[in-house]
């Protein structure tokens, strides 16, 4: 009666089930659902939040150092400033602080002598010569051939020891980092709520007393990594400083802090002894300049710290999505639950064969079926 | 008969169910399901593409600064091209256009005097002396120290206003940008379809008229930021471009294109009033040459707009696994809706009673039980 | 008898089932249910090692690079190391190498001449002059303009061809790649076991021999990225190299190696031909001197290959949580075999109308109801 639609509508199906009056079985099933629901309830929800979607931010992070270097290197007493040992000068998020450095003056290209395994062959490795071979040997000498090169050429044998610039210690690092999550509108920045100008100016970063004061001691950085300072000075090394943003914005925003935290990436002296190659970092920086209509060029190996500044972040905030994803995975697992009860129930337990015939109705061979029907 | 294996191919088990002739229960029951399955369909599948599987791109991002800048201070005249107002130079995605600068010529290593409170210690905090502090002051001076510094040394109290290179409104920036999805091997150009070299002679971007040409005029990217030129490129600030690639890969790839958006990051003028700390931006760079066998220095004090070029990408694409994992999970929500009918069957009705008794069969206890089997 | 919670643990609920005892349906049912069974084990947990949670890292990338180039122009010999062909300097993961450029040397402020459409007014599109319009057109000329400029103004008109710095086919690129897991406490190194020093003197990376070993040859590179040296090294192009960490931290650490692979960004010769824009890549870099107290410079056009390092990386390992999902969901697509099933059952079988007796069990209406339950 009525088209399929209508009776669709006007009817609707159920489950039959047995309700098995029995206290083991009951204890035993309801003790699974309790253990499924409070996985479900604890677990997802409560401790992985599982009803919160979640976003990672997009953030731009600007760094300033501040100090002043002194040297006297047999007698010559130089001056480093912050255009001086960092590179690159413009605070990006990875920069390099100079701490030591082999300082080769007054090169310019012309023919000089530089030891090396073969003068025939310009070998480009391990390590290619500092020069272009000119292929000849010079004379009296092994192994001592002629290049064209930035001459003299730059004697690294020896790395100053203790580092040049160990008042590097004491050089501040100063981070400005804004994240921004696209997914939730909401903009943050490392200088929150009671960061202000005041006391940005007195402040120094201390994990316990100070977590939020942005301005780093080179000192403290080096050694929260785990290095020694004198050691990464001497020969470089490179420091990962990671700003983490966990941030619940179902709460409210202002909860939303960075947590420093530091750690070594290379130069670790205890890397040395297991042989591993290279430690330490390097790179060369020359500083060109005429002199007597010549150019000239005064070559730097720069020993030096390297900062890798490293934002990570995940948003997370109330979505109803991940929300029904979670209740609907949630309710397979509890079916999970059914189906382990049922086995127990139909196959371990000593009055299976009586739970099997209250579970089951079963259909006769045709034969019999038929009979069974025309019976009824 | 036969084995457990064969046994198990020749029957199988579906749920008995109740069908319950009720136009109530069954309008509502049929429309709690109908809004579960909407949901399914419509918000998991259509709005947030559930049967889809997502990843994001690597890219790579060049940027090319055009323009020249004049500037007429006290009579020198200077110019300003991209060698001298870009850093770094090579055209990084994270670079800095100079806006205003304070210049200190022919500084060389030397003693002189500088303002600070204290000449005896060199505090690191939280304004360094320009230079290394001999510990003597200054006759007849108070807080006059001498300092071993790079001579003169910088006055920075006063920043040149308006900014020097306001020319820098007129500048263009060319980005390229290029995205490579290697989940699904699919590769894209900023420079889509349709955007050639006769294009790109000609354009310049606008929100509107030409969202995809990928040359910007500073000034316009400034005013899309939300800043004020003037302000900005007096004390230096930070924008975010961010080139966003949200691709449905089910489409036609040439569907799949960017779009920019901007804003700001530090500076704000607005910040200023509240107090927040370190408005503007800007940081310290010398060029070094060597005069009468000494070394000097040209030191700038350099404020600019950073601009930080941010590519933010998702792809997505049919995938058979989302699509199982959410139908799987719809048919567990589907579960709830059931047993929210069940509730409402079973307690709410006013037949309930009646319906218990049709959906549950109760085993008796274990003796009345035993009888029953007899009996039946 | 007794609470409503003491009655919850002393029964339990189980659907009542009806077996059908037929072959036909059964082994089609069988077989669909295997189906689902077969996808969930084999697809989601084997092959999608759904079992499992993953984690991206953060890392950093150091580079250096080495090898010394020679020039000789119309007579003029040049070295070219590290420290000036490499930009920048410090060993970043995105870096240009220098292998060709036009140099410009002894620029200075002053006014000269430049060719150009139009001398009245600076116009900033498509390409703008070199310098500041004085607004003059030079005598006898046409669009011969008056500019303040670096004087003389660079002529870039013809590119060398072949690219100078040739040799730079033969520099190494050493990389150094540290990842950290953070989620999972894991950091790896691409110097992993077996990568010691001994073996990176004397190494060079081999897609097939040596895939393991950071060091790798310009030409090498260009080449493995479908590039041309010979077409690169003229007008510049940039490659991306790849290094993929997929990491299954179930089994041993040592198992987690890093894949390079390396595909060309831009200035592909193919593009070229489709008159798509901007091939090539390069950029203007000056370097200042003072000549006669006169501030001068060397301005040099660079074109080179641009090296962007980008680290993907994932690494999965056993989760309870994914596991749980995986099931439940799978749970979930097991309910539609059984609906298929069902409908097969019901609506396609010659014999539904009996099982449809079997499976359901019809409330009558209200009236029938009564009687029924009065009869009974």
């Amino acid at each position: 009666t009525g088209g399929c639609c209508c009776r669709l509508f006007s009817q609707y199906e159920t489950p039959r089930q047995v309700l098995v009056r029995s206290r083991r079985v009951g204890v035993v099933c309801r003790l699974i659902q309790l253990g499924v629901l409070a996985y479900i309830i604890g677990w997802v929800f409560i401790y992985e939040k599982g009803y919160q979607s979640s976003d990672t931010a997009v953030g731009s992070v600007l760094t300033k150092m501040k100090g002043v270097g002194y040297t006297n290197v047999t007698g010559e007493e130089r001056i480093w400033d912050v255009a001086d040992y960092v590179f690159p000068v413009q605070g990006d998020s990875s920069f390099v602080v100079m701490t030591n450095y082999i300082m080769t003056k007054g090169q310019k290209i012309e023919k000089c002598s530089e030891l090396y395994p073969s003068c025939l062959f310009s070998v480009s490795h391990p390590t290619p010569p500092q020069g272009h071979m000119t292929g000849k040997c010079l004379v009296n000498t092994t192994k001592m051939c002629e290049v064209l090169a930035w001459c003299p050429v730059e004697d690294d044998s020896s790395i100053p020891d203790p580092a040049l610039l160990m008042s590097a210690e004491n050089f501040t690092l100063f981070i400005k980092n804004t994240i921004n999550f696209p997914a939730y509108g909401v903009m943050r920045c490392n200088l929150v709520e009671g960061i202000d100008n005041q006391y940005i100016k007195s402040c120094l970063y201390d994990p316990k007393t100070a977590p939020l004061c942005p301005i780093f001691r080179l000192g403290d950085l080096v050694q929260m990594s785990g290095f020694n300072f004198a050691a990464i000075a001497k020969v470089g090394g490179a420091i990962g400083i990671i700003i983490d943003w966990t941030c619940n914005l179902d709460h409210d925003q202002s909860d939303c802090k960075p947590i420093y935290s530091f750690h070594g990436l290379y130069g670790n002296p205890d890397e040395a002894d297991t042989a591993r190659a290279s430690v330490g970092y390097n790179f060369r920086y020359a500083k060109h300049y005429m002199e007597d209509k010549q150019e000239k060029r005064t070559l730097l190996k720069v020993f030096g710290i390297r900062f890798d500044i490293i934002v990570r972040s995940v948003a997370r905030k109330f979505d109803i999505i991940p929300t029904l994803t979670a209740i609907g995975s949630g309710v397979g697992i509890f079916g999970v639950a059914t189906v382990v009860c049922d086995l127990i129930l139909l196959y371990l337990l000593p009055k299976r064969e009586f739970y099997n015939n209250m579970k089951f109705k079963v259909t006769e061979t045709m034969e019999k079926v038929s009979l069974h029907q025309t019976v009824a």
